[in-house]
């Protein structure tokens, strides 16, 4: 058994993205206890920055200690209670999964479905809640990483607080590559992956619950079916002043990573990085069309930072992804569930977000389709 | 906002321990994706690494996406199901764990209680077993963290086996670090953790199951409660062959960590690594025992990574860690539950299990307390 070198890639897909060299070496300093008074002040610092990522005052803003389907298990184990009605917006994969986890705790789900690459119907959600006005809570994906697909969380915020439900809002994608604003839109929770536009490595997932979330969950009448996820105990860790209980032991290094990126955010300016990726995207999607390549999604619901497009007619899709990989050393993104062999995700988010891969990517797809 | 730099200090608490600079140049190696050919590759080696670290030939081997709490908390969530009869042997803060996650997903906890500092007793068991033919899982800490208590792992899974029941076995703190065989022992699921005598950084989970505790996942009444944790979806990722389905985003970097720390291990070997952590226990009970300061645990069930000692009368606990921290960069671990205050807890895990370690330790402490 030798160590492994990783070969140079140029992260394309929908996510991890690139991951900057600044963050690659913070993962590298030496570990220290997950309970030193350093790493508690630099734990606070990161709580701080991810209130300014989430554009959110509230005081439980965090990573959970796992991916982001950790991060949605969180959500919804600690805001669900067995037979409380949740309303779930199903248009990709990932609303299927929100489904999954109300089901598998007892929650007593009514589903929404919306077609793959369509965003969220603020109409169907509104009939929906005028239909079942005890609905306890409403559960959507911001960004569909499945299918590039931007849905207006604003509006279906604002449509769930009329009829007094909290919101679960996945935001794997949306954080930090586009618009997002966590208190104006009145978002309960939410959920997000250090790994996409934080370019951050995976393995975090950036949490933020507002006041009336925490109120619901440290007043449960049934336990959290999760004890690694329970939010009661882990905030006895995550909470505020210096005195802080041991839960698990949190992933140090990794924390040192989302740090650093959490600091270039504070340089670039959240703001500038919603811009960049929106501009980015538009040099991609120029490209694209010359090449005759069209999206899956309205130009009105388009995510800058994953462009689910169309595999042209007679263009073999595992073929041409394995020429980019062996030959350029670039991932893009293959379709899932019912999209699969039907389109390519090709990701520009965080770090990978540059001109000089727009240019590579048209380049190489134009020389292997 | 700055980068943080973290003070270079010396892990002989509980965990983390020290991690080697190899592994944690690893960590900072270029990011790829969690589909990449290359990437798989390298999850089959730590899967075969794992294997010869549990000494199993388990196909289900593999790391957990997150610290050891999830590793034990996949092993109950897939093995119970509601209204199983679970009996959780509980010698200090790790059994009361097992019996939180198996009361919060429904199954019938007996307990069986030893004093904190003792081995679980098999006469227990045995006579618990007897009461209770209908038992469908023994669950025990093989290395209790918060005491530093050896149990009998295999006398007790001899016992469990005689009355049918599947075993749940926590070696977070023994793997690597004291003698452990899964197969020779008939363990049936066993969790660890990547941080303590791995020394890669934390945040994995490594974990093994048996053919009969697979087929028991595979042939569930009961949807698992955690979709994140559901090893018949987890399965699909680390499972055989080159074809992955994606379940989640792996923590790729954290892997290369633990990659490296296995190929560590193998250049050592794996007795060698056992004997490595004795013969430096030995080392630093001596020095203890010249400085007057006496075990929690006696002589045969102590955990030679983990030392717990009791604080001599008239030292203050928390004025020595201080010291000992800001003076010397040396973190220790205070003691947990009903041992705080009483004890410390001084690891000798993986890469902190070093002789130069050892004497400034004891050095040290002389001069401290």
């Amino acid at each position: 058994m030798k160590s492994f070198n990783p070969p140079s890639r140029i992260l394309m897909g929908p996510g991890p993205s690139d991951v900057h060299p600044r963050i690659l070496n913070a993962m590298a300093k030496t570990t220290i206890g997950h309970l030193d008074p350093s790493f508690i002040d630099m734990m606070d610092e990161i709580k701080k920055m991810l209130q300014y990522a989430f554009m959110t005052e509230n005081a439980l803003t965090m990573p959970i200690s796992a991916p982001g389907s950790a991060g949605m298990e969180a959500c919804f184990v600690n805001l669900v209670e067995p037979g409380d009605k949740v309303i779930v917006c199903i248009n990709g994969v990932f609303g299927s999964r929100m489904k999954e986890n109300v089901t598998r705790i007892g929650g007593q789900v009514i589903i929404i479905e919306d077609d793959w690459g369509m965003p969220v119907s603020p109409q169907k959600l509104e009939q929906c809640l005028h239909e079942n006005p005890d609905t306890k809570i409403v559960a959507f994906v911001h960004a569909e990483t499945s299918t590039g697909a931007l849905s207006d969380a604003k509006l279906l915020c604002e449509i769930a607080k009329k009829y007094n439900c909290l919101t679960i809002v996945d935001a794997v994608t949306s954080l930090v590559g586009s618009e997002l604003r966590v208190d104006d839109w009145g978002i309960d929770a939410i959920y997000s992956g250090s790994q996409k536009c934080l370019s951050a490595m995976p393995g975090l997932s950036p949490v933020s619950f507002s006041e009336k979330a925490v109120h619901k969950i440290s007043n449960r009448k049934t336990p959290v079916t999760s004890w690694f996820l329970d939010l009661n105990l882990v905030m006895g860790y995550w909470g505020k002043g210096a005195k802080r209980a041991y839960h698990h032991t949190a992933p140090v290094n990794t924390l040192y990573g989302l740090h650093e990126s959490l600091v270039m955010l504070y340089e670039e300016g959240l703001e500038n990085s919603w811009n960049r990726h929106q501009q980015n995207h538009q040099l991609l999607r120029d490209g694209l069309i010359e090449l005759g390549i069209s999206y899956l999604v309205e130009k009105s619901s388009r995510l800058p930072q994953l462009n689910s497009v169309f595999i042209p007619e007679g263009v073999n899709d595992a073929e041409v992804r394995t020429t980019l990989l062996n030959d350029y050393n670039m991932e893009i993104g293959a379709g899932l569930g019912n999209l699969a062999g039907k389109i390519w995700r090709i990701g520009l988010m965080g770090y990978t977000s540059r001109k000089e891969n727009i240019e590579l990517c048209l380049s190489a797809l134009k020389k292997t389709i």
